[in-house]
């Protein structure tokens, strides 16, 4: 008998998985197969439980994937030193980042990438993870005390450089760009926040 | 009869065609037949100018198109001013992005962040690519003046949130990434040449 738990359980774990797999090789080369081996469920689950298939799996894998980010980034607001924090966040995922040999990259960012252009459901929640956390974000500079107008362009600023970062930091095998990103993006979030006069 | 000139020029087709696949949908989703079909190529010149296959024709498209840019990086150098430079480069390829209707990625972004953790020879030239990059934008700051500890770090910075921000525009279908991060990157970059006091 497959009860209410389990079948949370099963829909979790595929989930899961995905997620996994789309942080290590992105959406097109994952396939279904894969999905069932890494989240150890049988088969017939996951088409009982996501008819849509694969871009049902990647849609939902990602907005839950994104809004566990989304979560984190908001409480960076909890922070007594913003700029610590945030260079904090760039240091702690370098760190994931060399542990997991150079796999663990970001699930949206790949996929953003590989299906801009082609397959229209992913890219559009890549685009509603994306802007889910500019708006968090930017919320968590305005609440430190940075004028609006000047907080979303600077939440886009950050989450860029951290997504090229880790971008080069995966092709380079070297997490260096992740700290150097990580730190000038301190820098001038000090020199927005007026408390050092210097940046870069 | 076929000449050396008709023979290259195949061979640059084939080519040319892979670095625009390869821009909008990466190495994963980009199949023999398909670059045949954009390079107005028979499916026999493939294998006989490539006899590596799909793996070797996708190193020597990266390497390509990877020295154009890094060639094009190279002539920052001769800008009268260098923050403004860096700047137009955000700009301009945003608007290119925008007018190709958000399919021209970064060659190499994508194929980065898809093969990193499993095809190593594809890793390896997109590691070579962001390395020629970091160093020559590198040289062209300490040819401006910027100390030479500070070059490099500042180089990678730069290159790092020019892909992320590449990466949020096509998932967002909005320049606005681009153009946040090329005035913020300038801003950094003047304070570091010392010719204005603000940042961010």
């Amino acid at each position: 008998m497959t009860t209410a738990a389990d079948a949370r359980d099963t829909r979790d774990r595929i989930l899961d998985a995905t997620i996994r797999l789309l942080r290590r090789q992105g959406y097109t080369a994952t396939g279904i197969k894969q999905i069932v081996a890494e989240g150890d469920a049988p088969l017939g689950s996951v088409y009982h439980y996501f008819p849509g298939g694969k871009e049902q799996i990647g849609v939902e894998a990602l907005a839950r994937s994104g809004e566990r980010i989304r979560a984190t980034i908001a409480r960076a607001g909890d922070a007594a030193d913003l700029p610590a924090a945030i260079n904090g966040y760039f240091v702690v995922n370098a760190e994931r980042l060399r542990d997991s040999d150079y796999q663990r990259g970001c699930p949206i960012a790949t996929v953003a990438l590989e299906t801009a252009s082609d397959i229209e459901p992913m890219r559009r929640v890549c685009e509603d993870v994306f802007a889910s956390w500019q708006t968090t974000l930017a919320q968590v500079f305005v609440d430190a005390g940075i004028p609006e107008p000047d907080a979303r362009p600077l939440a886009t600023f950050v989450l860029s450089s951290y997504e090229g970062a880790l971008t080069m930091s995966r092709a380079l095998r070297d997490i260096q760009p992740m700290l150097t990103s990580g730190a000038a993006v301190a820098s001038v979030l000090h020199s927005h926040l007026g408390d050092t006069p210097r940046a870069g």
